[in-house]
């Protein structure tokens, strides 16, 4: 039998767009590190570093963010016991114009690095391509980063904080966070989760053109990938535990219900969202719930991998959305299309 | 021997952060689109589309650079006889905050999106992704997207163009033009090249600011990455018919033979930037050379990709470099690091 497989390998190309890994990649350890709000919220006690201010040291809000994706990753390296060297590559991103939270967050690490970008989507991304070029044997170990800053992201996207604009009850909060994951090709000692399946995502525009809607305008992104994820894998909604977006908060979430129901597919038994998980919405004043890159990374880190790792959850499908805008397409009357990457996390029990 | 290598497939982990491709993939074919400047340079006639002015037909410059990449990836697929659907997963980036260039150049494709963000070496960060991710098995074709334009460029990095700002000699001048690239696994009738190696490169940043002069701070990136691929590879500079760097430019090209030379390692003789090649700098007023995402996008497709097809050239190492720095990185006094991602590609003959 070991000789046979061994003969006619089985391919890991699954359906349209899905990927299925025979062999798991291992999550081996993660971090997560927040600013002072996301520490008050409901998950504030499973974070493993919470900023006492938002600029950790820093002189801007960029480089804090920088901080956070430096330090969520040295937390991580420590936890697992791995030297940085160790990590053959590195796979990071954020929100920033340029990327810049990450390119002087992890300089110092002096490790080979893919720059990604999918928005709020990128843990996702980081997360599917590490899998893949660790299962394709090109990398026993890599490292994920991202990171998001409400103030670095305010600045990049909307208005001046000092200006004190009114939101709508539609709108985000940006969590100020990073979550890093080590990923391993054995699992030597313990492990959080393993990784079994992939379906990258489209992007799918369906017209939207409201930034302070973003969970109405990645929704459909969300949908798009979950239904192909389903018929690739040949799954009902019920093999998973929680099905997981990132940040659509509580109008995205109602949206991306509604999608899927009129496609005969009810999600709504095992639909969570980190961005309605990391606040508490009427205390925290934070609206639709939380956003950004380190939105899902640092819940995916502190929570999901903590239930997955304990066992109360056997299998997970994780599928962070980004909203694919900047301030000048949003200013020049451009769409806002969405783009969601899926990740299959299993318990590692 | 067949079998035996069955049994105990070779790795294709090579030193310290390289990958030898046994089994190449394979460049099945390309395409290229510039704006008019571009189109009246040296290698003017090798390009596949030359704009008749650099709107594309567009209301906005980051419009107009969108159009590129479609053009760019539908021409492609034209002259490969592909449709787009058969195209599994597509690797993009380019220059803008967001990548908007991409976003809403690509998204009508409907295709699966990793979206990525290496700067000015977002080609060579495509490729070597593609090529990994074809090599383990997830995917039989890709496509790879680069582009940048000189005016959404400036108004991103720069000064409004309307300002009429001098330039330093040691500046470069950003190419409008994007190249795409056609993947696969199997060599199907022809093929433009066949990608054997990659060294991804890691953040090298040697302290310096001056982004009018971006050839000098990205050139210890790309001597990093040259040095390293060299030593992982066991390889003398002169295994290559040449060693092709994206955009250094003039100023960049002595930084980095003076760099390489003190530690042993010759290179003039090999050394080709497509940023020097791709302006006639004197009768353009370009100074130091063209630079840009789509600098060496274009350059590898028209002009590299032609003399390996022929060829004229059995091996080349191509490593693009990107400088790492935004408007807002610049205005906060950080310093200017670079990255160089490096390609293997030889001639299919």
């Amino acid at each position: 039998m070991e000789k046979d497989r061994k003969e006619t390998p089985v391919s890991p190309i699954l359906g349209k767009q899905s990927v299925s890994l025979q062999k798991p990649v291992y999550m081996i350890d993660s971090a997560s590190i927040v600013g002072k709000k996301e520490g008050e919220g409901p998950l504030g006690d499973l974070f493993d570093l919470v900023g006492e201010d938002d600029m950790f040291g820093a002189q801007t809000w960029e480089d804090a963010e920088s901080t956070l994706q430096k330090e969520a990753l040295g937390t991580a390296l420590r936890k697992a016991g791995w030297k940085a060297q160790e990590v053959r590559y590195l796979f990071a991103g954020d929100l920033l114009g340029q990327e810049i939270a990450t390119s002087f967050g992890l300089v110092n690490y002096e490790l080979p690095l893919f720059g990604l970008y999918g928005a709020c989507s990128t843990c996702g991304l980081s997360l599917t391509l590490a899998s893949m070029i660790i299962s394709g044997g090109f990398a026993d170990k890599a490292a994920c980063v991202t990171s998001s800053h409400f103030a670095s992201a305010e600045k990049e996207f909307r208005f001046p904080l000092a200006y004190g604009n009114q939101r709508p009850l539609s709108a985000t909060w940006t969590v100020t966070g990073s979550g890093a994951f080590l990923l391993g090709a054995e699992k030597t000692g313990k492990a959080r989760a393993k990784i079994t399946g992939l379906t990258p995502g489209k992007i799918v525009d369906y017209g939207l053109k409201d930034s302070m809607n973003m969970g109405a305008c990645m929704a459909p992104a969300a949908a798009d990938t979950i239904e192909q994820h389903l018929k690739d894998f040949g799954r009902q909604p019920d093999y998973y535990d929680k099905i997981i977006t990132g940040d659509l908060g509580k109008v995205g979430q109602t949206v991306l219900i509604d999608l899927l129901n009129k496609k005969g597919i009810d999600i709504s038994g095992q639909h969570m969202d980190c961005g309605i998980e990391i606040f508490d919405a009427g205390e925290q004043d934070t609206h639709a719930g939380g956003s950004g890159c380190g939105c899902s990374a640092v819940t995916l880190s502190a929570y999901v991998l903590k239930m997955l790792e304990e066992g109360v959850w056997k299998r997970v499908l994780f599928a962070p959305t980004g909203a694919l805008l900047s301030k000048t397409s949003f200013n020049e009357g451009q769409n806002v299309p969405g783009i969601a990457h899926g990740v299959v996390l299993e318990s590692p029990v």
